[in-house]
């Protein structure tokens, strides 16, 4: 892949970077700018490598860049990226990791200034550390990255982002903003809920008995409420149907408890099986 | 603590399995005999030298036996204690591993024949690999192992019971079995029906696009669905609370997210993380 002269990073947390160490580590790009809000982690990221320079003005930061990858909360990207398109040069490819897309693409689409292309991005990667302490070179290798074009994007532009994934060892897939997060809320939203559910379900003085099952199961629950509730409240409607699906599961479980069905139990626990030893196996 | 001289295990699977190994590294027992149902897991559980002979047989197996630890499913344990029982050196002492202990204790207490002793225990110990391939003679190490006497059980029966686990590097707690059954149908149950319902709530032809949390989050879903649902099946009731309180919580955030209350949302997530953190934090 042709190298970049200038990529700049707004948000450089666990996902931004993580992206920074990969350009510089694979040498595409030439100078990689870290923009953020905190001195404190700017002054890690460049410490670790994951950019070349930092400001907390956006604006500067980007004045260069021929490629913007826009890492801050769902709720602010698309005000980021509108801010980036603004003051980037002229032609510049914007791209964005957040969560959900929908809403993100429909507030960018056929608006941004100065010939600039923006196209939405969603990096399958992640967990429940964050920021640039736990970035890694290899944080996107082998994992999948959804490119999310909408009938407005430019083929390009498309193309520019999927190739910049895949240089960085990801496999990418591309589908319309709104079936990413038909899907991902299913995937991932509604996992999060779940788990969040359970947490605060289980009786504060039982936790000391909890185990492995329950560590795994309530793990995403420490993630960040805030940057949660943005990817709740983008991605509504498709959620409530997720969590529509799961309910009709649970309610079956319970009502084969309640009867003592058993061979309706183990038929639930077994499709269950089913479909995670069929990722278990791929993965 | 003092050397036994022979130990059978009943069920040399990751726990069996697991329990001979630390004996015999720890140097605890001078003979292991593990007991199976299966060929092929007793030959591998004796390569990794868990046991130092294995038989089919349980009565010829336990014969020699001071101490018989049952690790066999669930809905099985309480048959094959009494059998034990039955062949095992007068004045044995017996112990369980099993996720249930209510009707387990309720069926051994004050019936075992010979002067033989039962205390039931439960290590919090195991995940979602099996078979005595996956065994590690530190598995107990740091773990919680919960060990239920009734009011019929003798002092030192409990005593010595307690004594094993602490030899194999685990924290022993007390408490009576339905309290045991109470509060892991929250910490444990609950956490596998619920990760269970997840699993198979997600369409099928999404699955390639699930991430890391999905995958914690439906881990011990790949459990072995007739083990759980004897574990389901002894503690119904217990359960049946847990996921009573789980579906309130749920609830909640349904209506959250339809009222766009985005203040309850993140009550309800911060409270999990919360909790979710106090555990992270103290392991």
């Amino acid at each position: 892949m042709e190298k970049w002269d200038t990529v700049a990073i707004v948000g450089v947390g666990l996902i931004g970077g993580s992206i920074g160490l990969a350009l510089r580590e694979r040498g595409l790009a030439r100078q990689v700018v870290g923009i953020g809000r905190r001195t404190a982690s700017l002054r890690v990221a460049r410490q670790i490598g994951a950019v070349s320079r930092t400001t907390l003005d956006l604006g500067r930061g980007v004045a260069r860049a021929e490629l913007v990858i826009v890492c801050t909360p769902v709720g602010q990207i698309a005000a980021d990226v509108r801010a980036a398109a603004n003051a980037c040069r002229i032609g510049a490819l914007l791209t964005d990791v957040g969560s959900t897309k929908a809403e993100i693409v429909a507030a960018l689409e056929g608006e941004l200034p100065r010939q600039t292309r923006f196209v939405g991005s969603h990096p399958l990667a992640g967990g429940e550390k964050s920021g640039p302490a736990a970035a890694t070179a290899d944080l996107l290798v082998g994992r999948t990255v959804i490119v999310t074009p909408s009938a407005a994007t430019h083929d390009d532009g498309i193309a520019d982002v999927a190739a910049l994934w895949s240089s960085l060892g990801a496999n990418v897939v591309r589908m319309p903003p709104v079936e990413h997060d038909r899907i991902l809320a299913g995937t991932s939203h509604l996992p999060h809920l779940t788990a969040s559910a359970l947490a605060a379900a289980t009786p504060e003085h039982d936790l000391p008995l909890v185990a492995s099952g329950w560590l795994d199961t309530t793990r995403v629950a420490a993630g960040d409420p805030e940057l949660w509730r943005q990817i709740f409240a983008t991605n509504r409607a498709h959620l409530l149907t997720a969590l529509g699906r799961y309910e009709q599961v649970l309610a079956t479980l319970r009502r084969a408890l309640e009867r003592g069905d058993e061979a309706k139990l183990v038929e639930v626990l077994a499709e269950a099986k089913r479909r995670r030893d069929a990722i278990a196996n791929s993965m």
